[in-house]
């Protein structure tokens, strides 16, 4: 099998698969108690949420990601659902570790509420029935699921190359049942480098917690513990039950037997370390039976308290390396493999951080020895198909020889120093603010334009099902329900026509209709030969113009007169503009400050004014010193990545800086402006300011019969106003904008952030 | 006066003025009989056609342009409005002459009708009174209405140099009044250059035919006749009424006073050869008062049977010429002008063919010398101002020298050859004829695409206002009534979303839409990484393949390899799409032929198939004579002008013949095709086939539902089709264009040709 592999896959190719993460995590107050506020209404009903939902109680969060064909790309969404929920649940925490945090009595633990549906209720009452047979407390672990499946072609390629007489699904069957089999045989390793939980609260489960020493106040732990989730305080069946794992219609036939014997209710009531899954879970039995496995569900991971996630990216890579080793690892027949698994999982969730010894095949062997063992095998395998995964094996393999750096071990250490409640919330309270600095972007998605990444964070949240259909291009699908909408770099909707895009493209011919339309237009003229224009010059020779290019856009090819032009200048422009489009236009100059009024399904949600790089003196330091702490600020980043761009005392700002006898170590008086620039970009260190709330609405009236005169439900309108504070300021508006960016609205350098991006799915229908 | 014109304007500029023409026409059948068949359907309700109504009767057509600031385009646009209806009339003709064809006693005479609506049946009764009141026969004389006024900026002009205290209306009115009183002064000279109603049938008004002599069958006329239109047999009041001119108050008086004298019911019954024209001509009176002189209208010309417009263009330049003459004439204290006018009028009406004399100043004056010393002011005036016109002000003197240059006597010589009723026929038939040649075409619009030329034309005849946002992107603005539409290439509208532009846009995007809704796609995938598509090259090898970039059109660095490619070949390919898009797809390769649905509304508007460019042979002709006669073809021409164009027999048709072993001079045997190229392009001289009616529904309903999958209201859908005979024939759909052309499909080289611009006006809802 090994060689067929090699033949056939590259390493890059055999490191793809399809991985599936969930996370749950409590919510907790500022005091580290169990929170008693229901789950944000921003989700949604929790049924729908395909991405955040709760879990048993209504205070225990669980972040679904969708299934991605890399573990980066799984990573990363899964920090990002971290993010998106930590940015809601305002005052509280999203509590770091698999053992809760301080927690109630049952009769005070909320239940996850949900619809009035009738898969509400039944959903809420399954969980009223776990209570009573569980108890509420075990019920508040929260754990990592992984959920698991090759790349389907290295399945195929395997079939291809089996000489047995086989259908592909039993086949198939076979690989992942073995993957189950060995899975729970090498599991405790698993549990060893990844076990966090060797600690728990003094209102964790009683019986569990008096077993125990007080390792500091109200954190109890045994001498060596590394994961009292996977031991028997975790939580499990009443009885351990052991399904066959020889094959489906056995598995199938096992759990139904546990049924029937009252020890469980239903598939999904099995508390295995492994469950193989269907390709629908709605119909578990016959859609296994019929179709095969889909994929596996891994169930023996503790939370990181070490990661946003949960989880290292790390850990994955070391997980997906295992899957290889189970893929491969021959199994030998001794009979009573899950009793003794299950053993070994209990020794090493106990005393993993001992020095002590496991069974193999009914004989005992050092936990150290089997580790390194298996380790090696993973190694060669690593080498010979090329995983360059070497630094996870090794990190691993210094961990199996080292207690001290396991997680358990850490987390312990940090318990003893600054006590559970606080160790845990001060790492909360670290990816809680890392969130905040993030919230302009969507983890994973930096590569895509800002406004789209709020558009897709904001989907998310709200449990729209996005995906990409052309990542370069900022092209997504979302849906919710019956409603599949397409988007395009966020504002690009089926709500506007195309004629109404097209309309606006044309700078002349949006004059006209919004001239038809009686909305205040610069004056002037249109010319499609540069002899007219040239011609026409004398009726503009001396007054304040702007000369332009009918269709660019971001202020090429356009030159601006506000003083006049001569003969010769006026040539020049006109030449200028022609060399950008086959039409130009000459208008008057509007005196005074421009505007961006962003305009959606007719309501003005943001007013932008941009204003040069600048500095405000203190009195005391360089414009270098003002410059170096303005661009401390999180929205400021390089290359368009972030809502502002980092000034640059580049060249041309200390020429301009020159021309008013000034250098970066010039130190200003105390509020000083010192402009850095002339342009007035975000892209050279400009600054947005939000004017919303400060302009007169009938303005905001003018920008939104603007959009309403060519038909626009999304429209970046620029206005220009001689002085908005006068309700009669002669003003006019300048251009129209199909495709405007959202991102400068939500994250102004000065001014209240906007919510646009719920009003544009409320647009969509959603 | 002079002096201030030539400092600020050019020749040029002063050629620009605001020009519409109105011109009737009598319907006739075959036989030149007036016919009795209804106003086409399709023109619509005339009440709201701006463009093409009737005047008195049903059968009388009248043409009426919108107002250009050109000469130019207001000709084009007659001559457009011409084809319009003669290709909307089936077997009748306009007749091209004021002077009546054969028409029937006044009980026959059909009045025009219009809808049931109050302003429909005050416009039949209208027309009712006249008949009582002037007889149906004079009623059925046809006409040229010139509607003219100059360009404001020159009579601003004239203003600003003005030393008296005027105000701005009473100035211009002055200006309008004094060109008016002019005309008519000089109309005679009009009446003689133009005139062309030498000659009546002997079915027109009895009193008038019984004076006259039969000059041939049917046809009669006295010796020297000009304008029977003009004369006392044309159409005037029963009492020669002459309305003041002094000023705007005292022409109002006047008419005023003619309607209650009893002379007239109303403004528009004044038969004057001149009218001062309100800005509002429903409220004449108030509007002229207030507003002041919008522009005049010039009655005195004859239709001229040698133009298809009815009018010659040159004749428009010496119109205006005239009109700059009567700005600038000065006028002396006469007091009897206006009878004397109207004398000279009836003079030159009834005997400008003789050598007369006329009144001026209460004077005899020989026509010929008056005539000449008004073309040499002309002269002076045409050089001084540069107007360039020396041309037609030559022609004009010698047609002044000559009475064998007018219409008038042209149109005699040829009824004596060819009878009244042949010598107007055969015209008619010729224009009719003109007017199906350019079918595809809208007259004076040939720079525009013809799709676009398409709807246009379909607008115009239905009566929606057509006005060009921008030519040179053939955006267009169409308006009925309250519904105001925005069209840029005739296939760009409000119907589409601009999200459904941009799937179609991404042909990676379109695939997984459509794959999406069960639509079937090739089978394929998306690279955005050269090396990724070479590393998976190995799955392509030796398959029937397409490679191709994302987005491009036409065909533009895509490779096809329907027998499959080596890897050398694949890569090239590759690297030649990745040359043209960011992300490039390699698809398998259908068997079949291409097919272009067009879809519009959920309908299959036209299914075209497009083949290289070929010849037929006959046994006879060499290939170089086939292609001769082949391009013929009224549908080909150079340049994208036409639905298809001419084949060029150039080195590579030449290359690819020697191919074959054939040269252009081969004969090729009878029904042996010969194609001349390999690709289909129409730009090479390619055919194009309908295959509307041949394609069975099947496929037409998946066209349907590609269309709706993406959401597309307007829609071309190509698709391969591997034999279209059978409907289980196996197919894909490869392709959607949101941009499709029409003139493809309503002008095939072979097969019937489709309507397309009706439906899709009834998609915007005209």
């Amino acid at each position: 099998m090994i060689k067929q592999i090699q033949q056939v896959f590259s390493g890059k190719e055999l490191m793809k698969g399809n991985f599936g993460i969930e996370r749950e995590g409590l919510r907790c107050d500022q005091e580290g108690q169990l929170a008693r506020t229901p789950h944000p209404k921003v989700f949604g009903e929790k049924l729908f949420n395909p991405y955040i939902t709760t879990d048993f109680s209504e205070s225990q969060v669980e972040l679904i990601t969708p299934v991605f064909q890399s573990i980066e790309e799984t990573h990363k969404f899964l920090e990002g659902l971290y993010d998106i929920t930590a940015m809601e649940i305002e005052q509280e925490y999203i509590w770091p570790q698999s053992m809760p945090c301080i927690i109630p009595e049952d009769k005070d633990i909320p239940i996850a509420t949900f619809c009035g549906c009738e898969p509400g209720k039944e959903a809420h009452n399954y969980r009223k029935k776990l209570l009573a047979k569980y108890g509420g407390k075990k019920q508040l672990l929260s754990g990592i699921h992984y959920n698991f499946s090759f790349d389907e072609d290295l399945i195929k390629a395997l079939y291809e190359g089996n000489e047995q007489e086989q259908d592909y699904i039993t086949f198939r069957n076979g690989i992942y049942l073995k993957v189950a089999r060995n899975y729970l045989r090498y599991r405790w390793l698993l549990i060893y480098l990844l076990g966090s939980t060797s600690i728990m609260h003094e209102s964790y489960v009683e019986e569990c917690v008096k077993q125990l020493d007080e390792v500091r106040d109200e954190a109890y732990s045994n001498k060596g513990a590394l994961s009292y989730r996977n031991s028997e305080c975790g939580y499990a069946n009443q009885v351990e039950l052991f399904p066959s794992y020889d094959s489906v219609d056995k598995y199938v036939e096992s759990i139904e037997q546990f049924i029937k014997q009252g020890f469980i209710e239903s598939p999904k009531e099995l508390y295995s370390q492994i469950r193989l899954k269907a390709y629908d879970n709605s119909q578990f039995f016959s859609s296994l039976q019929d179709k095969g496995v889909f994929y596996l569900e891994y169930r023996s991971i503790d939370i990181n308290p070490f990661d946003k996630a949960g989880i290292k990216l790390e850990d994955l890579y070391f997980m997906h390396l295992f899957n290889l080793f189970l893929l491969l690892k021959e199994e030998n027949d001794y009979t009573d493999w899950q009793e003794e698994a299950l053993q070994n999982q209990r020794r090493i969730a106990r005393f993993g951080q001992r020095n002590i010894t496991l069974l193999k095949d009914g004989e005992e062997i050092s936990k150290e020895i089997w580790g390194l063992e298996i380790l090696e095998e993973m190694k060669t395998m690593n080498a010979r198909f090329g995983l360059e995964k070497e630094g996870v094996l090794e990190h691993m393999t210094e961990k199996i020889r080292s207690y001290k750096l396991t997680y358990a071990y850490k987390i312990m250490k940090e318990v003893k120093k600054q006590g559970y409640i606080e160790a845990h919330l001060n790492l909360a309270k670290q990816y809680k603010q890392e969130a905040y600095h993030k919230r302009y972007r969507l983890n994973g998605y930096e590569d895509m334009e800002l406004s789209t990444q709020i558009l897709m964070k904001e989907a998310i949240k709200r449990g729209i099902k996005v995906e990409i259909l052309d990542r370069s291009e900022n092209f997504i699908c979302l849906e919710k329900g019956e409603n599949i909408q397409y988007v395009r770099q966020a504002t690009k909707t089926s709500k506007d026509d195309y004629i109404t895009v097209l309309i606006m493209e044309n700078k002349a011919v949006t004059k006209k209709v919004l001239d038809k339309q009686g909305i205040t237009v610069p004056q002037g003229k249109s010319f499609n030969k540069k002899e007219e224009a040239i011609q026409a010059m004398q009726y503009f020779v001396g007054q304040p113009i702007v000369v332009k290019p009918k269709s660019t856009n971001f202020g090429v090819g356009i030159s601006i007169f506000p003083e006049g032009a001569n003969k010769a200048d006026l040539t020049k422009a006109i030449e200028i503009a022609f060399e950008h489009d086959q039409t130009i236009m000459i208008e008057e100059f509007i005196n005074g400050k421009e505007y961006r009024f962003l305009v959606v399904d007719d309501q003005v949600l943001g007013i932008l004014h941009r204003v040069p790089a600048n500095v405000i003196g203190d009195g005391e330091h360089s414009i270098k010193e003002l410059v170096e702490v303005k661009n401390e600020d999180s929205l400021r980043g390089k290359g368009y990545r972030t809502p502002l761009e980092k000034i640059n005392l580049d060249e041309s700002a200390k020429l301009f800086l020159k021309h008013k006898n000034m250098s970066i170590d010039t130190i200003p008086s105390k509020n000083e402006i010192v402009y850095l620039r002339e342009n007035s970009n975000i892209s050279t260190g400009g600054d947005s300011i939000d004017y919303t709330d400060r302009i007169p609405s009938i303005f905001k009236e003018t920008a939104i019969q603007a959009a309403q005169a060519v038909g626009a439900k999304i429209c970046g309108v620029d206005m220009m106003i001689e002085d908005y504070t006068d309700q009669e300021s002669r003003y006019a508006v300048i251009e129209l904008n199909f495709n405007p960016a959202i991102h400068i609205h939500c994250y102004p350098y000065k001014g209240k952030e906007r919510k646009i991006a719920d009003s544009l799915l409320a647009l969509l229908g959603y």
